[in-house]
């Protein structure tokens, strides 16, 4: 196993792609705060290029290989947000990205990874299937394998989002983030125990997919089977690594149902004006829950880790005068 | 006619509002970019207070009438976005509010305006009725009447948008915002053609509200009669005072459809992740119409006015595993 990254890694990292992603917002909501009754910021990483954090640890892999790997270019297998986070930031350094697909992917991902000059390598849709073709093209080639979670450069990456939180959110109490793989998690998990010790640590898992805590709860890593969520980017299991930083910094996973996501999308919606996937509301859907261990009035930062989403169609009459 | 607020208003409107309206940001969309081959610089007023720019001239008004006035509260009569915002505005002096509206207004905005501490005074679903109404709630209780837009003060309040995107991005080749009332394009034209001499100024109406449109063409101000279109902040006529700062300032206004604007609305929802009513999706529909006047490549600010929108259910269905 390999191991995790150190502050210093997580400070080069976001040094290196400072360049290339954006540094996004911090977003409040007054209605949102009122209805949790604490005070709610919002990281807006549905912002973030390709729409998603995702973006952060795929761009550290990319700019930290050598000019030698990176000419053979890089591969992944992923039909989600790390497909397109690879394929853009292997655009940007003008190197190959190899993604490996599921024949069952919805042609929307397939084209949005072609238009960032990806090379889309179909594949039947089982995990063997995907892994097996991944090896094969990166033996042809000669490309680097990045892993979606499973690396300290990507962990690194993605925990830069928790540095420019914290920099510029004074006095947090707690962040909250979502755990698919947990990349995101652990990456915030060693940022924020170092830049503010002692920080409350609240992981978050929608009830169909909850590896993590039932991991936690059981002391040992316990692998995702069958997943059933809306939540589209929180179906992987723990690696190792990312397991092994969960398990020393995390206070404790909370559980949401895919009802409580729904509603919780909802409002990030109509009342904090931001566009989110189902994964990144159940961050919001954590502290509205009558379960968040969070006491009121405190001030806790939400990641919102992406905003792929399909939007449904506007349904909207047209007004008339007396509307005005 | 009251006279044009000047530049040194509008400062003085700025310094006067900062501590209690949002600095709202300014995003880019390298898709939308793409998509309109021009750079987009869109100032997010639907990340306002309230989610509308008509934040920005209520609470100028309210925080510059005297304290005496101020005890008597303010009234209005609207059912849109001034009628919270007025009310937003007037429970942050910690004074009374009355609202006019309709008796035809939806449920969910008398319940924003007492959400806000406002009190609703129902009338008849007729321009003379709210007049009428409003006139004797005036008389009633002394407060003072706030006009939408036929304001110096309201007009100085809303150009304070345009001062800040104007202070944050540098060389903007155009501006585009939309044309209901006129108090926010009024506003824009009087701050801009100050901050930067020959900024291009370009209105946006809806095709079934071209009531400004129509007015530039024939020269003289020609009320709007029967608007028909989905952008229901749109709806109303100009008065005398945003007409003769417009005729002076509008080098022209584009005419955007229905259904341009909820295509505009769509992308800025799934590319921009930004919530925007569809008054607001008019700058872009502007853009991306093969009738918009400007150049390719040019650098073009959009005020997105606001963000009221009642959003459809989301369509999402549980996913699993193959689809990660």
């Amino acid at each position: 196993m390999a191991q995790p990254p150190s502050m210093d890694d997580i400070r080069t990292a976001h040094d290196r792609i400072a360049p290339f992603v954006h540094r996004t917002p911090v977003m409040t909501c007054a209605t949102l705060d009122a209805m949790s009754r604490r005070r709610l910021f919002f990281k807006c990483e549905n912002l973030q290029r390709v729409g998603a954090f995702k973006y952060r640890g795929a761009s550290n892999v990319v700019q930290s290989i050598s000019a030698d790997q990176a000419r053979r270019g890089v591969c992944t297998h992923s039909s989600g947000n790390h497909a397109q986070a690879l394929a853009r930031a292997a655009q940007a350094r003008g190197i190959p990205a190899w993604i490996v697909m599921p024949t069952s992917a919805p042609a929307v991902k397939r084209e949005a990874v072609i238009g960032y000059g990806g090379t889309v390598i179909d594949c039947e849709p089982t995990l063997q299937a995907r892994e097996l073709t991944a090896a094969q093209v990166v033996e042809d080639t000669g490309a680097t394998f990045v892993h979606p979670y499973d690396d300290p450069r990507i962990i690194a990456g993605q925990a830069t989002a928790a540095v420019e939180l914290l920099d510029e959110i004074e006095d947090l109490d707690a962040i909250i983030a979502p755990i698919g793989g947990g990349g995101l998690m652990s990456g915030t998990c060693l940022a924020a125990s170092v830049i503010r010790p002692g920080i409350r640590l609240i992981g978050v898992e929608p009830a169909g997919a909850d590896d993590a805590a039932r991991s936690l709860e059981a002391g040992v890593c316990i692998p995702q089977t069958d997943p059933n969520t809306i939540c589209d980017g929180l179906l992987t299991s723990l690696s190792e690594l990312t397991w092994s930083i969960l398990k020393m910094h995390l206070e404790t996973i909370q559980r949401v149902s895919d009802e409580e996501v729904r509603a919780a999308m909802r409002l990030l919606w109509e009342r904090a004006k931001c566009v989110v996937e189902p994964s990144a509301a159940t961050t919001l859907a954590a502290v509205l829950s009558d379960d968040c261990p969070l006491p009121q009035g405190g001030r806790v930062g939400l990641i919102l880790s992406g905003g792929n989403v399909s939007m449904p169609e506007p349904q909207i009459s047209p007004a008339r005068r007396g509307d005005v």
